[in-house]
């Protein structure tokens, strides 16, 4: 019997999972402490009434003969699809059909598991820092080589520094890719390509026969008419990238699941058709995502969901807002909450753990150490304006309070 | 560019895909045909009452800030993995703790990853004819060697044959494996494995150090004693055994998604505990399975709730009886039909394709060729007592009337 020994390449655990067990070893040893969480990307305002409804009704479905749906297509329902290449896709100018776009329970499975359509030996490049899976769902692959603790860093990955020195703005590689993951609105950095940067991009992996796996979970956060909703808004994209969408992040779906990831027909390579083969993956490791849930997705395009979900969103932005003026009046240097939820500060001499302790012990707030993304995170610190309006306010009074001992001055 | 080539090995489409697409074209041509359903293992009863007051339940909660749930344990909620825990293997004597239980949303996704966790050289053994994910998850991971057309076999595969001949039960592979997939009672053959025929498989295994990959998505048709409903009922199958577990069958959640799989903490190998592994799977690729469905999936455990989907089982039940009795009395050769909702019969001179086709035409009824499922499935053919008890009898009476041209009699 031989395991998959690439998965004991993986250094310590997932990143969330090893905050919320400091956490909860903190809160055990200060049970008074009121604990406030802006750390993991999770919502916190309930789902909205236009989406619990159309919940309702998909349960009371399910639950009459005539209306059960058993199975659902293993790609989605088609009232979905359609609704979403009408709503996310052609309101844009973007082209891309209904049957291009695959539902799924979540853009964390599909960014997962995409690595599985490309070989053994296709080099991946990433944003460092960046959302952690991209890179361990492909060490598990046995796709990055050897890992070198004292430089966080794997032997076969591209790393493209994103820091204040750039700007947070990666610079084309100079090694080339096979795969190039780049998340608009960056996750942790909280930045933004505009249509022109990410159309260098593009170009870049037409030219280079590089597929670009788009990540736009964060879409919906985006103000500035510059930066784009899909790359597909980007001309050449449709021969280049594959898009991954979430329902958490722009509706509170955390805990519901629904994502998607669209596919072009237009990507093929040695000739074959990575929408095929995608679909070929669905067809044989997935079962389709739950009917009510689709439903609850559509119920995301009507007028009544689309005011909803928008005030949510603003909500959410409002508290990014917070965060970023609280800690800049404070005396942090701080990029994001602009276009996107998340808010990322430089500690100074702090290493990034070291502030999540000090933040955790002088102001009882969590968040996300930078260096949990990736080499260039070191130094930097992720927060969030997922959590409460009050909690938000609170912490940031907190932290202002705590500025001098987080900040090195005391 | 290089994509993972071992994709483009799979021969065809996903079975039931296939399916589909002829079922459509028949219907096409004959819009006035009613055809009957009894191939796809999808149910068709409406979800039990108690199950949908669970969801409108979770669903009011979702709706609600003081009770919203985000992001669920990646592993799953614990009043989910305790009710399995105490009503599943508890009651039937087996040691499998709460947390060694990771919730996902379905074995069938379940049964496709968990390949991922072993050596890319691991040698795989299944029954023949099987359910196509274990053998085409393992062609997409390049394990199975080269596919032979002609034989229908992958170069690389230890297949072991069910058949008349040997009564559907397996015999030990003369070479060994590294992995040995079981799904009892067997889909599609509908015939079981009894405490006794399995111990043969888990001695052989922890002496031959190799992995049970044991499917129980129809343990809640068993009706025979000697049929265990999980193979940690068998001493030694905690050092060798995973299980996989599906609300599909037994609560009728296949458009739902609910399932579990277990792990226990003894299984290691190379000093590495695949139950370490799978959770970190679980946090990498997977984001936890939706509150609404945990909160439906104990309702399944309910007092109320087991009454109902007994229910359901004995009305499927009975369908697969009127199926099995039909058949004998037409003068077929069937198997299964009683710890099973699957009946499989023998096709004689017709290969399974040339049934289907004859099947459809003669009878307007659709089920799934045995060659579907592997070579030795030639000359066989799935009938499922999924469908309601109205469709199934008429499907039966239709049988009757076109035996002499199914049996080749006419």
């Amino acid at each position: 019997m031989k395991i998959n020994e690439n998965y004991l390449k993986l250094p310590g655990s997932y990143l969330f999972s090893q905050i919320a067990e400091k956490v909860n070893a903190f809160q055990e040893e200060h049970r008074e402490a009121r604990i406030i969480r802006l750390g993991i990307g999770d919502v916190t305002l309930p789902l909205a009434p236009s989406i619990v409804k159309a919940l309702h009704q998909a349960v009371e479905e399910m639950g009459q003969g005539s209306t059960f749906h058993g199975y659902a297509p293993d790609l989605g329902y088609g009232f979905l699809r359609e609704a979403i290449a009408r709503e996310d896709y052609e309101k844009r100018g973007c082209q891309i059909r209904a049957d291009e776009i695959f539902i799924s329970d979540g853009a964390k499975c599909d960014c997962g598991n995409i690595q599985e359509l490309f070989a053994e030996d296709a080099r991946i490049a990433v944003c460092d820092p960046v959302y952690p899976v991209y890179v361990d769902s492909n060490v598990m692959a046995g796709r990055t080589g050897q890992y070198d603790p004292a430089s966080g860093t794997w032997s076969n990955v591209i790393y493209l520094p994103c820091t204040r020195e750039n700007g947070f703005i990666p610079a084309l590689p100079e090694e080339t890719p096979d795969l190039i993951y780049l998340c608009n609105p960056s996750n942790p950095t909280g930045t933004t390509l505009t249509r022109e940067q990410l159309k260098l991009w593009v170009d870049y992996a037409n030219t280079h026969q590089a597929v670009i796996l788009y990540d736009a979970a964060y879409e919906a956060y985006i103000s500035d008419p510059d930066v784009p909703h899909s790359i597909y808004e980007v001309e050449g994209a449709r021969t280049c990238a594959i898009e991954f969408r979430s329902f958490s992040k722009n509706a509170g779906f955390t805990g519901v699941r629904l994502g998607f990831t669209v596919v072009p027909d237009s990507l093929t390579f040695q000739g074959a058709s990575l929408h095929h083969m995608w679909a070929r993956r669905h067809g044989t490791k997935y079962n389709g995502a739950p009917y009510i849930q689709q439903r609850a997705g559509l119920a995301v395009y009507s007028e009544e969901g689309k005011r909803e979900v928008a005030e949510q969103v603003a909500y959410y932005m409002r508290n990014a807002r917070v965060i970023y003026q609280g800690l800049r009046e404070a005396g942090f240097e701080a990029a994001g909450g602009v276009n996107s939820p998340y808010v990322w500060l430089h500690t100074k001499e702090l290493t990034s753990w070291e502030f999540f302790d000090r933040l955790l012990a002088c102001a009882h707030v969590v968040g996300t150490p930078g260096s949990g993304f990736g080499p260039s995170g070191e130094h930097y610190f992720r927060l969030t304006g997922f959590g409460t309006y009050e909690n938000t306010v609170e912490a940031v009074e907190r932290i202002k309070k705590a500025s001098g001992q987080l900040l090195g001055t005391e």
